[in-house]
């Protein structure tokens, strides 16, 4: 009987229960102990589940009841040359997915970018936010609160930043809905994704505001943040980094590389990812930004449920006219993201192969300014996106190119 | 020299190119060969990201340019009990995160719900989309091609199945926006997600459209699908699964495990998931179902970018009069997820850790009757996901009943 | 002293309530005695509220407490040859309106409109809807009862279809949110805009599914109609008539009427109309077509109030090339209306200045084929929003043009 | 003849065109003119069209092609006392509509609102907004100018503030899509509903944007405003005035004057105006606040337009524990009105009728303090909103009890 067999076999006879396995074993043993569980129990055979790469000690801090790990593909894209606000050179981009062909798409979108120079990047704005909701008597008490809230700042800044080595707030946004009051506190949390951050000094916030205002906390969050959900509010205003990447494709490129032209590359996109999605009720105008996004999200250990806010993007195409002045039509091709939430230190960036995949970036932990090296992968991973709306809509383009061909063909 | 490294060098020539590895040696050399690379050109050391447990040439359908994978912590929560209209008895639900104690709030919120008897799960609506846009040269062959389809549904329907041996179409919706059409086409996928399998027919589809109508297809997805993007339509209409659990619990099991009462759930959930929701423009009223999701996505091998649509759940919470005539309030919790887009076969779900986490669930493959493995995965999913609500909601009702309690020891 | 005046003085005394003075006298004189205390209670002098030009019974079933009219200044436009579905003919669209220059724009867009023969426009979808919410017990009954709807639909419309002459139900489509169950009944009510026939029709259609399903009704509306509201549901699905119009423009007209070109005009909508709608989180992609439907509503008699569903409109402008070879391009022009609830039959449409609008249109009253006169007006409509918005984009566009000119000169 | 015929006459024959007919003849025989060529053109008889209370002269602000007005039925609702922000008494409240039953059931919740001592309200936020779109080049360019505005504030304010005496320039936040830059300009338009005074102010703060950075406008609206459209940065972040209105009724008053419960009460309104709401991707969470917005701006001269943004309301109605020990639940009730846009003075507030229900509410003209005026109208409007969603939702809970009461009596 292995050692974890005999801790499984005490949990069996009801002595330990399933979580409490790491305070009698060290962290290996108690996720073997419970794969030897639940292989009993069901039919499973949780061998692959069991040969992971990390040390079970540090995977505590993410998980809990482990039984061991999931593996994904990874692979990488690139390379690119970024002129970023923070990403400057050239860059390779790990990606982890199981679908297949989207690494392949980006690399053949990164690759055009490549020819074209290089694509632009730039974090247009920042923001982790934080949004407790208040309950009040009613609006009388919530203007009061709102007007409080105005005219002490300064004392909200002093209570959230004493909670952190490194945050910023940089506003406050008062709601009012009747009885509840919404208070959106949006903090510079540099390299990292900040969402903890806020929340602490959010919580500290909070007491200055109970303590002054009729307003009593009922929830930290009150889901104006907006965390995990698809909300307008994020896609207008941001959440985490704004980011913008953009290219110029000469007309020559679009042709030979992309067997299509500037013109039908537009088209499809304002067909599709414009008229398309405004009849959808959408908040994302585009192909398929989330695929990148969540990729590039879980080969550098980002929050995959953020996946949801990194899908509010827009995606513009557009025919300029050839410098060339016998060319065809330049491209000019555009994704923002109006909310995405990436660090490079805390949370799943330090689990192993993430890390690892940070180290091809060059991007791992706090840069220099703080907050670079954050800045940097969102403007890497826009540029990835880029790359992923370019390759889907030329493929679009360019097969209706051929029909409309064949067409004339006949 | 290894292998690899010999492998590397050849690329350093330029006498291969980075994706072209494979046609060289085998799965397992190229990934070595192109970490050897990324090793050289940065300082990353990619030893655990080349650890991996599953077989390379099994991960070529699911990425190019494969370097190794990215290794997730994976626990398990529950046991919970499940009355589906698929799901039926006991499961264990894997979950794969970097989110410190996502896992335990789901096993604590499960373990209320098994308290309580178990939750109920339902499959509500069922079907993948997928929407091409066609152009047309104005409203006039807009209506003509309107009036088509829908008189030739069977037409479609004949086209479409014509390419699947599972699959069955079930509805095709137009929507005219000036010179566009848009077709939105919903099947039957059975056990499979199924987006490969609606885009395939409906490819055939748009064919017969084509030859009788004067609409011109200008992208197979006009973004009416909506896939990997928030849009209303999906969390109106729905996609893949609309599928909602809920419980009853009791008053005193409320009082005794989660420390609170049925009221200040009830009222957390209106003030935040409901109220904070709604202004904040947002399509998912719900707290952190995106997060039990993505967890249990990751673990079970479905595309983590469609997190997206997962993220349109509505979590409601109502105090019950308790059925013991003087105990306090029962709790009535609920999420209903509009559009959970998941499957059994295909996809990630071939993966080895992914593949024994469906093993875990006894869900791996197709089911009898076909589809009811994948029903039966969306219930448990949203099960998990009810205990994600029902435990964050109790945390902020309790705290907030402490802080009250302070209040009134003043 | 007047009657009037001793029928006021019986309220100041306590002995008539202000909203009894129709069960006193005549209208007239009920309306004349509400201005005679209004005027003494404030400064007002109410003279010209109370110079109306209609019968004050007539009034009685549009308004309560009534002290006599709004009037706002009514003008015409047009004319407008319109090559609709029902529509067909020159028009001469009367609208009112208090925001000067609005009629002159409209009548400039429809001048140019007919500069190129007219416009087209078809109803693509109608469907009136009401939407009552149900409670059950939990998901278990919401799928019992989703069920039985989906198999009963013919006892549905019996009972639908038992309370009126005209209306036909359509389609009843299920949406279920934890332990509410939503019922979406579509009706075609023909020249009625239809809400209180469809409202009549699902109240008796309601008590069926009561009778035969565990779900009790606890609203008549439950918001996914969705009346008066800016809801997604009904810029996707519609509601009322979905209505496109469109035309193409002669590059020439562009230039000599517009001063501009169809490229600069493609450009302003598309940052505009489009990208700029997009950012906001809007489901109205249009310039300004509330202000057209606003003020042929309230010209024809339709509810103001639905103004609001009047909004989610999507406008669509497009260089084409000329057919012309040496011309410059043409430009397609289109306004499609998802959701265009208007009647001409019922409601306002009675009172005597708006029926005479209706007179201007040759729409009053029921059409022949039933349906046709609400078909055509929401078809002129469409035209007239279509100039709205071409005439407004076609100024930025000149407006810019302009300005560009004068760069050029310095 | 009349002068009427014979200018009508000369149109006929070609010398004058339509809408020339002011440089010839009187303002009320110009458009008696056009009253007899449509009379002649179609079967209409515009004898009430042509029956207005104005002075033609006076509405040439208003319209162009004028041939009457739009006579629409005005009531009176209330007193209802207000306690706000800037309204203070008790106030009557104008409506024009023609939907039936609507003023009644404003009157019988004002009632309601008035035996509970009248109700509160505050304006929380107030800003006129105004969004130009500005071309560059790219994401560099777009970045340069948002820096560029964010540290030249004062110079958008001086120049904006040069072409108007009253506005205050607020705040102008940047946006950013691929190469467009959107600037949203907020101001204080005091008492006026500022639209036109926002306009040409950004206008002129344009010109400074464009002399100092590399932005071009491509128009003065770039629909981030959001003007009379449905779009979430309104219901978000507020435009014209932010207000709320809540009243506490007693739970006697519930009884005995609305034939229900609060807990019933609520009840239909979580499940309606919340739930409801949420699952057809609103942004308007009441009952049918519209209607009393739209019918209140028809009587005091707003724009029937703006009514979509007074649609971005959030009702809230619960319950709370009497007062009284033994005595029913009391009832909360709240609507906050996002984006509810008014004035006092310049546009439709001029006309004649309109100018007179200003008079009823005493808050015609200009108030003092500037900006009380229009302030106080909003929060009167907002109390009569409430009046209208307290009225329908007793309504539907009454009507619920009063079945709940027969199938008990079964």
């Amino acid at each position: 009987m292995t050692d974890a067999e005999t801790l499984a076999e005490r949990v069996r006879t009801g002595e330990l229960r399933l979580h409490e396995l790491e305070e009698h074993a060290d962290h290996d043993t108690a996720a073997a102990a419970r794969r030897v569980l639940l292989e009993a129990e069901t039919d499973a055979d949780l061998e692959t589940v069991g040969d992971y790469a990390f040390d079970a000690e540090v995977a505590d801090s993410a998980i809990e009841n482990m039984i061991g790990a999931a593996q994904v593909p990874m692979g990488v894209a690139g390379p690119v040359t970024v002129d970023g606000g923070a990403a400057n050179g050239q860059y390779r981009l790990p990606l982890a997915t199981s679908e297949g062909a989207l690494l392949a798409s980006v690399n053949r979108g990164l690759s055009v970018i490549e020819s074209a120079g290089g694509a632009s990047a730039r974090v247009t704005k920042n923001g982790m936010t934080r949004a407790p909701v208040f309950r009040v008597e009613g609006v009388v008490q919530a203007a009061e609160t709102v007007e409080w809230v105005g005219e002490n700042l300064e004392a909200l800044r002093e209570a959230a930043e004493s909670t952190t080595s490194h945050g910023e707030l940089l506003d406050v946004e008062p709601y009012v809905v009747g009885d509840s009051v919404f208070l959106r506190f949006a903090y510079d949390t540099k390299d990292a994704m900040g969402m903890n951050m806020a929340t602490i000094a959010t919580g500290e916030a909070c007491s200055v505001v109970e303590e002054h205002t009729p307003a009593s906390l009922v929830a930290l969050s009150g889901n104006l943040c907006s965390d995990k959900k698809p909300a307008a509010i994020n896609a207008v205003e941001g959440r985490g980094r704004s980011v913008t990447a953009d290219v110029v494709i000469p007309g020559e490129v679009v042709e030979e590389r992309l067997h299509t032209t500037a013109d039908a590359i537009a088209e499809a996109n304002t067909r599709k990812n414009l008229i398309g999605s405004a009849k959808a009720g959408s908040l994302g105008f585009n192909a398929h930004a989330a695929n990148v996004v969540g990729a590039a999200f879980l080969a550098t250990g980002q929050d995959e449920a953020q996946v949801v806010e990194g899908a509010n993007a827009i995606t513009t195409m557009d025919a300029r006219p050839s410098e060339d002045e016998n060319g065809s039509s330049d491209l000019y091709a555009s994704v923002s993201l109006a909310s995405l939430e990436v660090g490079t230190v805390g949370g799943g960036t330090k689990l192993p192969t993430q890390s690892e995949a940070l180290d091809v970036l060059g991007l791992r932990g706090g840069g220099d300014p703080a907050g670079s090296n954050a800045d940097a992968l969102a403007e890497v991973i826009a540029v990835g996106a880029l790359a992923g709306e370019l390759s889907l809509l030329a493929a679009l383009a360019s097969r209706h190119l051929a029909s409309a061909h064949a067409d004339l063909g006949r």
